[in-house]
């Protein structure tokens, strides 16, 4: 008749929806669980959180600290070390030594009750001795305690001191004695692979690498797959883990739209890989200028060989000249001329594309989806970037990622979803392992440390966000006009804050010329090939390659980069200087070490900034009064800091310190 | 295989948890339903409210409003209108004529598809006409909408118009064209009777009223049932709800407590009525000194005849002497010396009482209490002012309350709980209808505004608040040195703040004198009588029994002032005076009118306080420019006033005012 228990046990966190979908995490992962657990009266209450691992069976049984005890909210962490989904509950239950202890201890000071406090405890802690599952010599302590607890022969206070030893704590944490056990109910934390949460992504146009273009003429030549499958060594020794590439398919020629996104098409023109399918097929087929599927197995193995993994575009949408169009128009919107509807924004048409239509054929058309997808999967895809999938129904991507990844739990879909909140984080709870974010558009102080305080609270339940400075489609203004120095720090940035990140090719170069108007590149790399002379860039010096190397070095040394849920901002008296860090505990590291990174980065990328760091030591694991050694990984620079730290950062020098806390 | 619906429903609420628990609410109390509801792309989507009624069938179907658009935020209110438990579902679907419309604008006037436009559009209205339902007279209007959308004689504009009329959009509000219907889970709302969210309480003990203390030897004679019935004219003009009256039942002699809780008793020291039970009877007994149940029974018939409901205290302790003490020890906590315990906090013993121990006989003990409730019950006593309910198991409650309201739904249970939000707010879910508060201890503008905020937001769904400025356990600093402004500036905020409010006897008197160094009166009346001259006081001009009259009158005249959810607060430059609004409009409000109260109060009694209120124009229904007549209900006086207004109040004349806004 009651929905409560005897021990109320609420506000059970990580919960998604109150558990409608499951949590996220990764493996090795420390996942905080919370919960809100109190009783009546003043009796002591404590909390245990309890995980039943993918295949059955409890696996830990972790006694809950009282975090804020004016609320009431216990945690801990739990390290899920098994991919799959994982079940946890949270048990509330009266904790009848402590209630004593408290007691006794005051009661015994104060002369209250003094024998009878002494014979309880005594009689508690025989009771425990007897608990099945007691190791024979923590019994012997039990009963051993209890012994001394009735010895008249001693002052009071030795007696108590003989029942609250460190060695009774010790048997009693084992094993507490719980009463009145009240369970929350079962809430799932689906457990995958440490990609689907960390990682450096490289985006890159296969079709320009290898490409030739004549300088005057302005005749070109496509690079292909093997060409392109030459570029993975330069990937790899930067350091990414996955090579993401834009649309492979066949690229329609009907109202193919020419450079910089016009109208018309000069010969040559290679079209947008967006508008996909032509008579060469469609989704499932590789364009013939790129190579073949045997090229294409060709790349993901060297892909392999280098370490890295081959993430592919998933953009649902068609040229009018795709195969689906006439083998099934039922797919598309049909109108009451009998024409197929173009994508619009309305009073524009987008003459190139014909958007899908997901219901008139839902089942047909999600079908021939998940056929498409398990084909690049069998050919070695492992990711998939998905274009744009706010146009698409959300239950489809629902039923798609789950239908994958029960054959495939490893791969890992990435939404391309630049749009209202509801929508981005409904993709995140439905399935998508990680999501695009505003990041670009977080240039400033408050702004970046209110969106990654979002980011890293709840959200972080089920939305993994992926931070990207640039796109082929996005050049913000503060990347148009803030040189080398804005692509220096916001590299520094998306590759420190967020697990996740990606670079655009080119982000090496400081490709920073827009469009007029526009916020995307001049030229966008959608409608024409960009062959670029990274060997040259290097030679010459001007290369951001050794940074983004040595970022990918720092963030794969430092678990603690490996997190979202572990940021902490910190105070400086500069709007300008944003400062915050990371760390791990040596529980929660996956190395078993304490591992804590600060960084500290100039915003302004026209200006030197000065200003003073004030540390939360706390959230750095150490006293006010502590000082440490910071190595700044970026520099290799040593110094001894403390609370206050006064920082000066040149952004044509140093834009950003990243340091690595030593002990002293 | 999807958890999502076609259009996805999200963040439904009220919800209790996720819908573990009902949401509360009161007989034509306007509901407000809000969910987050989005789609793909850029069709248009909308919401339905649908609600069921108690007795089953559905009972309103409301379209919901987008509120926020860029969080895809829907509302409606809905006015429930009959006792018991209501479900409510929100479904979210696809708006075909709103896209039509949306994009045949647009393109219309680019005259980009005009035709094919305008054809759509008169197939959308054909389609809509045929709809089952649909009356024939807007079946015809659609149709000559079609028409008219065909009409190739007249110029497109005018066609287009003919199919956007206000006449089209009536037809189409009535019956919309609602396609990919998706249905959150359902949720529910408890509706209450009025008096759980709305009522003025009058807390006095009966054998102060017509107690005769003989002021040379002290000795006293107890009032009775008999001489408190009395008082009721009294209290019942001022304009009160309900007359609580602490407990009634025989008091142990065990260890009594004498005056100002001393430890011994004088001979004639009456005890406190919270210490329950002797020979003489326990829960279910009354006092032979107070009377019978037969003299009880007058008493409530009494306060029934004067509007009043009768309120009993629900004091689930024990004196020694108890009955329950010899036939049930299984009730109390037996120590290891074979002891009944003590109420304790260590190291302190409170000797005159045995706390009952729920764990050992639950059933037994619940039955018990069960069966004292409806033995009032039947005695006509329809509300409980349940003492320390944080010190018996929640659980306890849940099943208690629901057990009551089975029989006897109209029964309402106050919490006595002055303790950590996480119980406080968890006895609100379970099932109490109303909560003591923080009130007395936020006296403050900033603690004010923000516990307010707290209380009218998600709160409201499960906790209503009742504000007391003073019980006979609290008389706080700000009482004690505010002097008689304090008094009646914290009854004004008490009762136009909280929906239920209440006030100790003897506030009318402003009874001020501390116990020294502690927060509750001198010669506190728990432990002796204390005869009070009313008339006295009235005919001398000093009683605030008028001042209490007034609001209470207020509160009934305005409706607004019933409710919880609608409290605004607006600014002030000045931190002592604090400004807020409620209003309620003519179809949230039961009379069918629009109502609107201001209410400034000087939280200073000490000094006089001028300040600019800079009024939230449109949180009061208005426009940024209008002016509005002021009419202050507490001095009857008018002004003209608009966006920003000079008050100046003086604690010793007028420390508020309570304005209706009147239009000019």
């Amino acid at each position: 008749m009651a929905v409560i228990g005897r021990i109320p046990v609420l506000d059970v966190t990580p919960a998604v929806d109150a558990g409608r979908w499951p949590a996220r995490a990764v493996v090795g992962e420390a996942v905080p669980v919370r919960a809100t657990v109190f009783r009546e009266g003043h009796d002591a209450v404590a909390a245990t959180v309890v995980t039943i691992a993918p295949g059955g069976g409890e696996r830990h049984r972790v006694r809950m600290d009282l975090l804020e005890p004016g609320l009431d909210l216990f945690g801990a962490d739990v390290v899920l070390d098994e991919l799959g989904r994982w079940r946890f509950r949270v048990e509330g239950w009266s904790d009848p030594y402590g209630t004593w202890e408290h007691d006794a201890v005051l009661k015994v000071a104060a002369d209250v009750d003094t024998e009878l406090m002494l014979e309880e405890g005594a009689q508690l802690l025989e009771r425990a001795a007897g608990a099945r599952d007691r190791s024979t010599a923590h019994a012997q302590v039990l009963r051993d305690a209890a012994t001394g607890l009735r010895d008249t022969s001693r002052p009071a206070q030795a007696r108590l001191a003989a029942g609250t030893s460190a060695a009774v704590h010790a048997g009693l944490d084992e094993l507490p004695v719980r009463e009145m056990v009240s369970r929350s109910a079962e809430l799932q934390i689906e457990v995958q692979r440490p990609l689907a949460l960390t990682g450096a992504w490289y985006e890159f146009f296969p079709r320009s690498e290898g490409a030739v273009v004549d300088p005057v003429t302005g005749e070109a030549r496509t690079g292909t797959l093997r060409t392109a499958a030459e570029r993975l060594d330069g990937i790899a020794a930067m350091g990414f883990d996955v090579a993401y590439l834009t649309p492979i398919h066949p690229i329609g020629t009907s109202n193919r739209k020419g450079r910089n996104n016009t109208l018309h098409t000069e010969p040559g023109d290679p079209g947008s890989p967006y508008a996909i399918g032509s008579p060469d097929g469609g989704h499932d087929a590789i364009d013939p200028s790129l190579g073949t599927f045997e090229d294409f197995d060709a790349f993901v193995a060297r892909a392999r060989e280098v370490g890295l993994e081959v993430a592919l575009d998933l953009a649902l949408q068609c040229s009018p000249d795709h195969p689906w169009v006439s083998a099934h128009p039922e797919w598309f919107t049909t109108r009451a001329d009998g024409s197929i509807a173009y994508a619009e924004n309305p009073p524009k048409k987008y003459q190139d594309i014909y958007p899908l239509n997901f219901d008139n054929d839902p089942d047909g058309i999600s079908r021939e989806v998940l056929r498409v997808v398990l084909t690049w999967v069998q050919h070695g895809v492992t990711l998939f970037r998905v274009d744009n999938p706010h146009t698409k129904p959300v239950r489809f991507w629902e039923w798609l990622i789950a239908q994958v990844n029960e054959r495939h739990p490893e791969v890992i879909f990435l939404a391309e979803a630049f749009t209202k909140p509801a929508m981005m984080h409904t993709l995140g709870k439905v399935g998508f392992h990680q999501s695009y974010t505003y990041f670009a558009w977080r240039n400033d102080k408050e702004g970046l440390t209110e969106y990654l305080t979002e980011l890293s609270g709840r959200a972080a339940d089920y939305m993994r966000p992926s931070f990207w400075p640039t796109t082929h489609d996005i050049l913000t203004p503060y990347m148009q006009y803030g040189g080398r120095p804005a692509f220096e720090l916001r590299a520094v940035l998306a590759a420190t804050m967020s697990p996740t990140y990606g670079i655009y090719a080119g982000y090496e170069l400081v490709e920073n010329v827009a469009r007029p108007g526009a916020e995307e590149q001049v030229d966008n790399e959608k409608y024409e090939f960009k062959p670029r002379d990274w060997a040259g860039a290097e030679a010459a010096g001007t290369s951001l390659a050794p940074l983004l190397t040595r970022l990918n070095q720092v963030r794969r040394a430092h678990p603690a980069l490996q997190r979202l849920r572990n940021i902490r901002f910190h105070a400086t008296d500069s709007d300008q200087v944003i400062a915050y860090s990371k760390r791990l505990t040596a529980a929660q590291s996956p190395t078993g070490h304490d591992d804590t990174v600060i960084v500290v980065v100039n915003l302004d990328p026209h200006g030197v900034r000065e200003t003073m760091v004030h540390l939360d030591m706390p959230a750095l694991g150490m006293d006010w009064q502590d000082g440490f050694v910071a190595h700044d990984l970026l520099s290799d620079q040593t110094w001894h800091w403390g609370e206050h730290v006064f920082v000066r950062l040149d952004p044509h020098v140093n834009p950003a310190h990243v340091v690595h806390v030593r002990g002293i």
